[in-house]
């Protein structure tokens, strides 16, 4: 299909560096080529990366990697850079994908500075490496390329505010292609529209009012004008904006027609956009998007929340049948927190939704905002539990971070009945925040469904037996089920208990048990350290009763297969009964 | 001394609403008498509640408390507002300062909305609540007052970015007094400025760049003429910025003449503005103070950092002595951990410092940024432990907070002489980031102070014994020593063990101790749940040991006494033997 004829004679930077301005279109070709390729095949981040082509090899043209500090906001859009720094088999060679992951990672190349996943953090990284430059008295450039949707995240603001004293060599580079992961939401885009219609001269300029150096280029898709400008930013003596206008998806007709499909996407066939997943099964996404669907054509008063996500959480469709009831507040995690807060104090029902590892940028507010003020709103963190993603993406942290905070009240379904009749119990009172967890997995075909309604703080036990208690939190009532049925095997009736409340005891229940039971199991679908086991093993060991905890250790884990994760922590029925016996 | 002779007559805004313009400057003489009144004997925040007397005065003149609502960011400058929504007593009456918090408290009056003692987040929590009020379709006016030093927030630039978006009635008040806690720092500071200099004319308006319409009062400490103004902005169709120029400290020269020192402050003469306390103890902060001073002469690639509170830090004198090794990036918290995680990536020796409970805003970005990429940052966070703090300003959630994130080292000293050697043994190493937490306590005087040097992840066992085991970590060591010390009275002779590191077991010992022990007690100065003593349980779980864990219930309090909190925790050596035996 495609020769790569120029990009085969490119292994690093310098390789790029000797070729002629006039052959960079073609390279900018290849290199669009070599990322369909990749995201086609096995998914990824697609508009992002097609969008900053000429921007990256304009940047490689122009500064001397890995000397010159390149820092990649989010690094979602780092794929071209990774093309251009001797990773392009990667994405040219279907064999070799797996060399490579989604985003910048330094064990990769001495081109990657940081392992970034998270937005709004570049200008901040950069600033720390601009300052230790100047301490140790060194002159590269540091260099922070940010998108315009990371714009809305206040470390990115704070990150602006601090930079624009250093008094010295800082480049930041706006990578505006008008959009966010969805469209974005914000004041601070009415004045980058304005900037880009008048070509970067309209008055009250956010990046001059917070003290900085302004460039406008316009042509952020033609690799020769960005170098002229990077050249002549080369060695600023003082702190720099660079705003360049670029097109989402920019040489794929497909990702610049439908950009927020195309921001990232599963495998798809390249010809006709098409997705190849074909998979319609439930997901606990969509589920709680239906839930809302209905109770917000019932009740006016319900108000959905989220920061810039709404494709990954299922909201597309709720957000197009209830714009008055809907708010995307950008990429702004804290202020969605206070922002739930505050309308949830006022008397109407907010449900504020984040994907797995993203409510962690909150915690303050979660704790100081919410819970402190204890404003009844509803948070649902989904795609939760142990699996084999990028390690910026984990989702096993929720538990440790949310269930110590006082007064919010943690919730785990195990299946969808329960999940639904937790919203409606979140919904339904009116003392508490109240956070309903969810899994990545679809939902579970249970062999002892839950039957009990929601009560605050008590649990379910779906099997009585005798002598060891099997604790079941959220998914991993499956787990205790299956295990259950192997201790039956060999001739063990275990007790098993769903425990619903991540951060509640049910001491009544639990003393109970102690009377029948003498060795306890826990298990948890996320990171043990500071979670729901340490506090039963708390309250079962001052009865000096055997307790067992179960779950995922502290650590970061990458792209790790979910099977290996599991046999690397004990989380089959056979480990399970091998360490406890 | 002062009659109040027009304040005794106002003991709801109504009153307030009956007087002449022209008695005004009266009553605002007397609301400062008040407040020195009060903040001279029991200490508290002086210059900022100085400053916004007349701003105070003329909001409830104009609008409708609590109808109307006005949300006071970290609400520390609230006490005019209180004086003026009655609980004045509580100023006036040498007998009621109990009566009311340094923070609006909802449980005092229906004219304080929320419970904040952060910053930054009054422009989120009342753009929730004019959402909602919008929803309802209600009409009432919704004000955020924040201070200059609080825009360096992230949070309050997420919220102004959300709120310019409000097609609505909302009124954002920027108390403008040129100063945060100490000097302001950042690139919008200069925009401030120009805006001062210029009456509001200056261009790049970043308050207009984000969106809103603007006015500009000079003249903030004349209420007359900010009355003038808020009857315009009154029920204004949209969000509005009002930029009013106060005087920090106004109208007390101590206070106006050194703002850092009046920020707040403990009790002292009013004629002279002498401090009453004399305490010259040494603590925790000074210690650190005194042994970076040292470091940073020797080594120029230390570099302190820390946001917005070099006085709380005892960093003043390091600030004047070391310019060049010494950053602090306003109140920007997460913008301050990045920055740290970039320095310690280039290969300086960062020491980012915090007070207790505010690096709870930063979860996210010691996470992300700095521990899953290992940066070799020196993390210390002060005034921690069990206290009579206020509800906002507590500090006992670090350790579940930063012990359950990978890679983080997490230290816990028990004395000045451990601090430092902790110190030494986290700026040598160059493998992992490590955060020490020291308490709000003056240093212990331990019977059997710590002896051997620091090694990764070993406790010190202090004083050997039989039967029953004693974790004292930290502070608690001194706990631990005195409640062997009763074990011991009654025949019993207890292990005493410095664990040193609240996150990572000495699996060693701990297998060595479980077979001469058979009850563990821990002992931590913070909240038990996620923390260090769940974490001795789930291992001691496996053997059944019975195990004790003795620390703070996952609450928040509100000005408890620490005695009461003592008791109520069990955490005097006669209660934790009562409930062990």
């Amino acid at each position: 299909m495609t020769d790569y004829n120029i990009l085969q004679t490119i292994n690093t930077p310098s390789d790029l560096k000797k070729l002629e301005l006039s052959k960079l279109p073609e390279l900018c070709t290849e290199i669009r080529h070599a990322i369909l390729n990749r995201v086609s095949k096995i998914g990824g981040h697609v508009g992002p990366n097609l969008g900053i082509v000429e921007l990256a090899v304009a940047l490689h043209y122009v500064f001397e990697s890995p000397k010159d500090k390149i820092i990649w906001d989010v690094s979602h859009q780092c794929y071209p850079h990774k093309i251009l720094t001797g990773r392009k088999s990667a994405f040219m060679d279907d064999n070799k994908f797996q060399d490579s992951t989604g985003y910048t990672a330094p064990e990769e190349s001495e081109h990657d500075i940081f392992t970034i996943g998270h937005t709004s953090t570049s200008i901040s990284l950069a600033y720390g490496l601009a300052r230790a430059r100047n301490t140790i008295g060194n002159k590269e450039n540091i260099i922070a390329v940010i998108g315009d949707g990371s714009l809305s995240g206040g470390e990115a603001f704070e990150g602006l505010d601090n930079a624009a004293e250093l008094n010295s060599n800082f480049i930041i580079i706006i990578n505006d292609n008008e959009m966010s992961i969805a469209q974005n939401h914000g004041g601070i885009y009415g004045n980058l529209a304005k900037l880009r219609a008048s070509k970067g001269t309209a008055s009250d300029n956010y990046f001059k009012a917070i003290g900085f150096e302004y460039t406008y280029v316009e042509e952020g898709n033609n690799a020769e004008k960005l170098i002229k400008v990077l050249q002549q930013a080369k060695d600023t003596p003082k702190p720099l904006v660079i705003h360049v206008h670029t097109l989402k998806g920019c040489g794929y007709r497909p990702a610049t027609e439908d950009k927020e499909r195309f921001h990232w996407t599963t495998p798809f066939d390249i010809q006709s956009g098409q997705d190849l997943t074909t998979s319609n099964e439930e997901n606990y996404g969509s589920i709680i998007a239906d839930y809302l669907d209905k109770k917000a054509e019932q009740d006016k008063q319900i108000m959905v929340i989220n920061a810039a996500t709404p494709g990954a959480l299922c909201l597309k469709e709720y957000r197009s049948k209830h714009p008055e009831q809907y708010i995307d507040v950008g990429i702004a995690e804290e202020h969605a927190i206070a922002a739930t807060s505050g309308m949830a104090h006022y008397g109407i029902k907010p449900v504020a939704l984040f994907f797995g590892g993203f409510i962690q940028r909150a915690y303050d507010q979660v704790s100081q905002d919410l819970c402190l003020n204890k404003s009844p709103a509803v948070l649902i963190i989904e795609g939760t539990g142990i699996s084999s993603s990028d390690i910026t993406h984990l989702a096993i942290f929720d538990i440790p971070l949310l269930s110590n905070i006082p007064n919010l009240v943690c919730l785990a379904p195990s299946n969808k009945e329960e999940t639904l009749r937790m919203l409606d119990w979140a919904l339904e009172q009116k003392d508490f925040p109240v956070a309903i967890r969810t899994p990545w997995q679809t939902p579970a075909n249970l062999q002892y469904p839950p039957k009990s309604g929601i009560k605050l703080g008590r649990s379910e036990i779906t099997k009585r037996g005798e002598k060891i208690a099997l604790f079941g939190l959220g998914s991993f009532l499956e787990l205790a089920e299956k295990t259950a049925a192997v201790f039956e095997q060999k001739g063990f009736h275990p007790t098993i208990i769903n425990p619903r409340f991540s951060n509640i005891l049910d001491k009544e229940m639990l003393e109970e048990l102690s009377q029948t039971h003498d060795t306890i199991i826990t298990l948890e679908d996320g990171c043990l350290a500071g979670g729901f086991g340490e506090k039963i093993a708390r309250f079962y060991g001052e009865k000096g009763l055997k307790t067992y905890c179960f779950g995922a250790d502290k650590e970061f884990t990458n792209l790790v297969p979910l099977k290996e994760l599991y046999h690397r922590y004990e989380l089959t029925p056979e480990q399970i009964i091998q360490k406890v016996l």
